[in-house]
C-alpha cells in the first residue's frame, strides 16, 4: 500500500510530544481565577469563542491563546479584573512556553528506524519560535530533513508542500493525531495518510461522521504500530 | 559581479513594505497611556528592556510586543493600570495587524523586471500568520518562489536556506534594509548581499561600526537602484 512512498510527515504537537493537555490545564487554572464572577462551563465557553474570533488574527499558538486570555477575562469580569490577576494570566503562557518537552511513547524509536529508508519532514501548526525551541528541546531535530510550521493545515497548505518538495500525492505520507488537520486533506489530494488519535483533542479539531464518510485512511493505536506497514 | 546568482532573496519589513513606523507610532500611543505614571523616554527605556527579556521566549513580530507592553505597562503602573486600559493595549496589537499593507516605491516593477531572470524568494524574520497575511494583502505573492518565516536571521539560519535551496553562496543573494539581519550573515558566509537603508530602524537591529567593518556588500539609495547590477 505504501510502496511508492519518499516522503512521511509528521505531526508534532500530540503525535510525538504531549500538547494538548497543557491548554486543558491552563484552562483550568484560567477558570480558578474567574471563578468569582462565572461558571467554569460559562468561561470555558467564551474563551473558546474568544479564541476562535481571535483565529484569524492571531493564528495558532500560545501567545495568541493569552491574548484571547486576557481579553476574554476582562470581558468575564466586566473590566474589574486586577493587575495582578493579568500578571498571572501572562504567566500561565510563560509556563506553558517554558515547559519540559515529553515525547510519547516510542517515538524515537519510529523515527529512527524510518528515517534511513524515508526522508522525514516535521509538518506541524502553531507558533513558529514555540515549534522551533520544542523540536530542539526534543533531541529529534537530526531525524528531519526539515521543519515545515504552518499557518494552516489545509488542502491549499499541503499542495504547497507537495509543489515545494516537488514529489506527487502518491510519494507523500502523512502521520498525525488530528483528522481535520492531518489526515482528511491529504486524503483530499490523494495522498497517504495515518491516523494516530490522541486522548485529548481541542474541539476546533473535531470533525463530524459526515466529514469522516468514505474517506481512506488507516487508524493505528499507537505510533509504534506504524513500522509494520512501511 | 553578481554573475553566478541564482536565487534572490527579500527581506519584507521595511524593505518592500512599511513596517518599522507602526511600532514607532503604538510607542508613542503605548507612551500616552501611561503618561501619568512615567515620562515617555522611561517608558521606551523600560518597553524595550521588556522586548529584548522576553525576545527569547516570544519571537520577533506583534503578538509578542503586545504581551511585553501589557506586562510593562502593569508593572510601570504598580499593577493600578485599568482594565479598560489593557483592552486599548490589546487594541493597539489589532489595530497593527489589520493594517493595510503600504508598498515601498518601485517594489512591484523590481520584482517584475527580476522574476524573470531569477528565482526569487522572501525571507522575513517575524510572525507566520502575520507575514503570509501581509504578503497576501501585497499582491506581491505570484512573484516569489516561496516565502521563509524564519525565527532568526543569523548565519546558521542562512546556511540552512541554501542547503535546503541545495545551492552554493555564490549563487544567493539577499537584499534588505536591516544591516545585522540582511546583510553581514550573508558576507560572513561568502553569500551576495545589498543594503538598501530604510529611515527607521529597531535599535536591536542597529550595529557598530565595527562589525560593519571589512564588510563587502553594496549600499543603494532605493530598491529600483538594485536593477542596474541585475
Amino acid at each position: 500500500m505504501y510502496t511508492n512512498i519518499k516522503v512521511i510527515a509528521f505531526d508534532a504537537d500530540d503525535t510525538l510530544w504531549v500538547n494538548e493537555p497543557y491548554f486543558r490545564e491552563t484552562e483550568e487554572e484560567f477558570a480558578g481565577l474567574l471563578s468569582s464572577f462565572e461558571t467554569k462551563n460559562k468561561i470555558d465557553q467564551e474563551l473558546f469563542k474568544k479564541e476562535i474570533a481571535n483565529l484569524s488574527l492571531y493564528g495558532y499558538g500560545i501567545k495568541g491563546f493569552v491574548l484571547s486570555m486576557i481579553e476574554c477575562a476582562l470581558e468575564l469580569s466586566n473590566y474589574t479584573l486586577s493587575g495582578r490577576d493579568i500578571e498571572k494570566i501572562l504567566n500561565f503562557g510563560k509556563g506553558m512556553l517554558n515547559h519540559p518537552i515529553e515525547l510519547l511513547d516510542d517515538v524515537e524509536e519510529v523515527l529512527k528506524a524510518l528515517s534511513s529508508k524515508y526522508r522525514l519532514i516535521l509538518a506541524t501548526k502553531g507558533d513558529l519560535v514555540d515549534q522551533e525551541r520544542k523540536l530542539e528541546k526534543s533531541k529529534l531535530a537530526k531525524y528531519f530533513h526539515h521543519i515545515e510550521v504552518m499557518s494552516e493545515k489545509k488542502v491549499a497548505d499541503y499542495e504547497n508542500i507537495l509543489a515545494h518538495l516537488d514529489i506527487k500525492p502518491s510519494e507523500f505520507l502523512m502521520v498525525g493525531n488530528s483528522l481535520k488537520s492531518d489526515i482528511l486533506p491529504l486524503v483530499k489530494i490523494g495522498a497517504s495518510a495515518i491516523h494516530v488519535p490522541y486522548h485529548t483533542t481541542w474541539v476546533h479539531e473535531e470533525v463530524t461522521v459526515e466529514e469522516k464518510n468514505n474517506a481512506e485512511y488507516r487508524t493505528v493505536n499507537t505510533l509504534k504500530d506504524i513500522l509494520p506497514h512501511l
